[in-house]
C-alpha cells in the first residue's frame, strides 16, 4: 500500500550499523531496500526484517559503480506494490582500517576514497535528482571523527570520509532550501559487533556495559533526524559511548 | 508521585524557547522547575502548563547568582511531593544584540559574559555536584552559531556563546564516563515569537513557513537528546530552519 | 625620532613570551612599551632591552582595568621623542592553571575571564579605535588550544581562551577591510621558561631539545605576521614543538 | 654547488601561485624543481628564474601518477651538479570550478580528486619515504578555504580539498616527531592573475589594490613557514586579502 520506501546502502552483517538502520526503518512502517555489496549479506538483513513483520528487498550493488545506483534509485522512486516513492536515503557504505603512511599504494588510497567518498557522492547526487523535484526526502551519510582529525595511520581513511563530510554539508546548503533534509552522523567508538569483537577480543570486558557504541541506539538517531520539523533541521551531530573519550 | 523533575532555567515569555522547553519536559511527564529572571513571567509559563494537566512550579533566580543556583538545585534535588530529584537539567539563559564594538563598554561586554557564559558555569558546576555521585543525569546548554564564529558586531555574544560552549565540552569529557549526558545544541537562526516579530516586522511574511525556528521543534531535540541510550550519546547538534543559510 | 612604538601587554618574567616578543620588536627598531601586572618584572624587561641597545618603556597596568588600558595607549599613540604613534599591538596576558570543575567557585572562573578574555576585549577595543582612524596597524593575540578544545579540569581556561579567540574573529571580519591586521596565535604546548621547569622538573629532560616552545621562536611568527603584506594576511597560525602531539 | 634543492609541484601560468613560490625559493638560493603538467608552462618558469640569476630545472610529470612523482623525488634527492637533496617540497596542484551538483558526471568529480587529492598524497608520501630516514625536510600543502566549509555548487572542489588538509594533517601527526615540518595553507580569496582577470574581468578594478591575494606575498607565507624553528612550527595558517569577508 502507501506506505514509502526507505533506502539503505552499505549494509552488511547483521550486526552492523547498516543492517540496525534498515532494521530500525522497517519498525516505523519503511518497505526497506537493503543495498549491501554482498548479496548473501543483504539478503539476510532483509529475511530477519520480513521474518519480523516488516517489509525488506534486498539489492546487491556496487555503491562505487554510476548504475548500480541509479538502478537502485530506479527501484526505490517506483509508486508499485511495495509502497510509495522513497522519501528516506542513508548511505551507510564505508571501511577503515589503520594503514602505514609510508607503504599505502595509491590503488589502496584510492579504494578508501571510492567507497567512503564517491559512493557517497553518486548515492547523494541521485537522493538529490529524485527528491529535489519532490520538494522533499532525508538523505543521511554515516560520518566519522576522522572526517574532523587526521590520526597517524589514518590518513587515506580521514581524506575519504573528510571528502564524504564536504559532499553532506554542500548538499545541505543548496537542497536544504529546497526541501531536502541532509544530515551527516559523526559516529565515534567502537561499534559492538562480531568484526570488533574479533578484531579486539578484550574489548567488551574493558569497555563495559554501554562501552561500545550499539548500533539500535545510533539507528535511533537516525530515524529521529528524519522526523525533525522543517522549521529546526539538525545538519551534523555525534554520538559516542558514554565512556569514549574525545 | 515518583516522577522525576526537571530544570529549565533561561525562562522568559511563553512564546520563548525557555517556555517551549519547560512545556515539552512538561509534556513527557516531568514536574519541570521553570526559572528566570522575571517573576511574572515564569509564573505565566508555569500556570500555563498546570491548566493543560502538567506539573510545573515558577521560580523567579537571577542566574549569575551563585546562591540562588544553588538554591534552585537544593529544590530541584529533593525528594517530595513533586517528584523524584532531577535527573534533567537545561541552561536556557542568554541574551543577544548586535552592538558596535568600538562604542561598547566593558559592563556592557560583562554583562553578556554574566549571562551567558557565568551563569552556564554556575547551573553546570551544580548539576556536575548534584549528578555525579548519583551516576546519571542529562545537562543540556542552548549554544548559537556565534559560539563558532565571531561576526562583526558580536564579539560580546560570541565571546560569551564560545565560553559556554566550552563548559559543556570540558564538562561533557569529564562527566559523561561518569554517566552525565553533556550537550550543546547549536541553535542557529532567528526563533519565531513576538521578540523577533516586532524587531523584524517583516521576517515572517519573507521567511514564509517553517522559515523561522520554531520551538516546539527545538524542544523536541532536547527531549530526544535525553532519550538518548548512554552507548550512542550526542554532545554537540546544530537546528536551523530548512531555509536558513549557513 | 620616527621609529614608531609597539605595545606588549601581559610581560611578566623575562624568560617568558612576553618579555621575547618584546625583545623581537625592539630588535626590528620599535620602541616597546612593555606592560604587566608587575613594575618590577616589566622594568627588568625594559632595563634589559635597553642594555642591549634597543628602546623600552615599562608600563605597569592591570590590564583588566579600562583606565589602564585606556592610559597605555594614550601614551602609545602619541607622536614623541619615543617614537611615531604605535601601529604593532600584542595582547599576551593570560593564566592557566588546572582546576578541579566542581571545586571552583565562582570568583576564580571570573578571575580567569578577567584576565583571559576581558583585558583581551579592552586592549582590542582601544586598538581598534586608535588605529582604524589612520587606516592601519597590527593588534594580535596570545591563544591556546584550549580556544579550540575543552578539556577536563580546564573549563574556565578554555571558556576564557575561547572568548578571546571570538574576539579576535570578530575584529578581524570588522576591521581587517579597514586595513587593521588582527591575528590570533594559537600557542600549543609547552613554553621553556623556569615557570615549567620548576613546575615539572624533568620536563626539559624527557621532551629534549626543542620538545618545547622556545620564547624566542614563537616571537618571531609574530613579528612576520606583522611583516605580511595586505593582500595576504593571515587571522589564524598555530604554534608547536615539532614532538608535540595534537 | 652544495645549495639544497626545493621542489614544487603544481606549477603553471607565470603569475600563477606555484611559479611565484619557485621564483620564491630560488631568491632564497634553492635549485627549484619546477615541476607541472605542461612543459611549456614550466620551462617557462624555469627559464625565467635563470634569466634572473637563479637555479632552476622543469619537470613536466602528471602528478596524479605514481611513477612521474617517484621519478621527480629521484632528481629532487640526488646530491649532484644541481645541488644537495632537497628539504623543501610544495603540493600546489588543484583546480577548482563551480559545478551544478546534479548535472556533474563521476568522471568530473574524480578528475577533481585526482589532482586535489591523490596527487597531494603522491607528493605527500614520496616526501615521508626521503624525508623520515634523513629527520629532516618541510612539505607543505596549498589548501583551501573549501576545505572547511562545502559550499553549493562546490561539493566535487570542498571534498577534495578536504581530502588533502586530512593527508597533510595526518601527515603533521606522524612525522612532525620525526623531524618533518608539515603545514597546509588554507589560501582564501581570488589570486591576481590573468585567469581571474579574464574569467571575472571587472574584479581587479572592484577590489581595489592589494584586494586580491597577490602571489609573491603568498609565496613569502611559505618561505616564512620553512624558516620556522622546529620549537615552535605552524601546522596551519590561512592567508587572504586584506577585504575579503570571511
Amino acid at each position: 500500500m502507501s506506505r514509502a520506501k526507505a533506502v539503505v546502502v552499505g549494509v552488511g552483517a547483521e550486526d552492523g550499523l547498516g543492517a540496525a538502520i534498515s532494521r530500525c526503518y522497517a519498525a516505523n512502517n519503511r518497505h526497506v531496500l537493503v543495498a549491501g555489496r554482498t548479496l548473501e549479506k543483504v539478503e539476510k538483513v532483509a529475511a530477519t526484517i520480513r521474518r519480523n513483520g516488516g517489509r525488506a528487498t534486498a539489492y546487491a550493488i556496487d555503491t562505487t559503480q554510476e548504475e548500480d545506483v541509479i538502478g537502485l534509485f530506479d527501484a526505490a522512486m517506483t509508486n508499485d506494490e511495495d509502497g510509495a516513492p522513497a522519501d528516506l536515503v542513508t548511505y551507510n557504505a564505508g571501511k577503515n582500517l589503520k594503514i602505514d603512511f609510508r607503504q599505502m599504494d595509491a590503488s589502496t588510497f584510492e579504494d578508501f576514497w571510492r567507497m567512503n567518498t564517491l559512493g557517497g557522492f553518486l548515492v547523494g547526487r541521485e537522493a538529490a535528482r529524485r527528491f529535489v523535484p519532490l520538494g522533499r526526502g532525508s538523505v543521511f551519510f554515516t560520518g566519522a571523527t576522522g572526517a574532523l582529525r587526521g590520526m597517524p595511520g589514518f590518513a587515506h581513511f580521514a581524506a575519504s570520509k573528510a571528502g564524504l563530510r564536504m559532499i553532506s554539508q554542500s548538499m545541505a546548503r543548496e537542497f536544504g532550501p529546497q526541501g531536502i533534509h541532509v544530515a551527516h552522523v559523526v559516529v565515534d567508538g567502537a561499534i559492538d559487533g562480531d568484526r570488533v569483537r574479533s578484531l579486539f577480543p578484550g574489548a567488551f570486558e574493558q569497555l563495559g556495559e554501554n562501552g561500545m557504541l550499539n548500533t539500535k541506539a545510533i539507528a535511533e538517531a537516525y530515524w529521529q533526524l528524519h522526523l525533525q520539523h522543517p522549521s529546526a533541521w539538525t545538519h551534523e551531530l555525534d554520538v559516542r559511548p558514554f565512556k569514549e573519550s574525545f
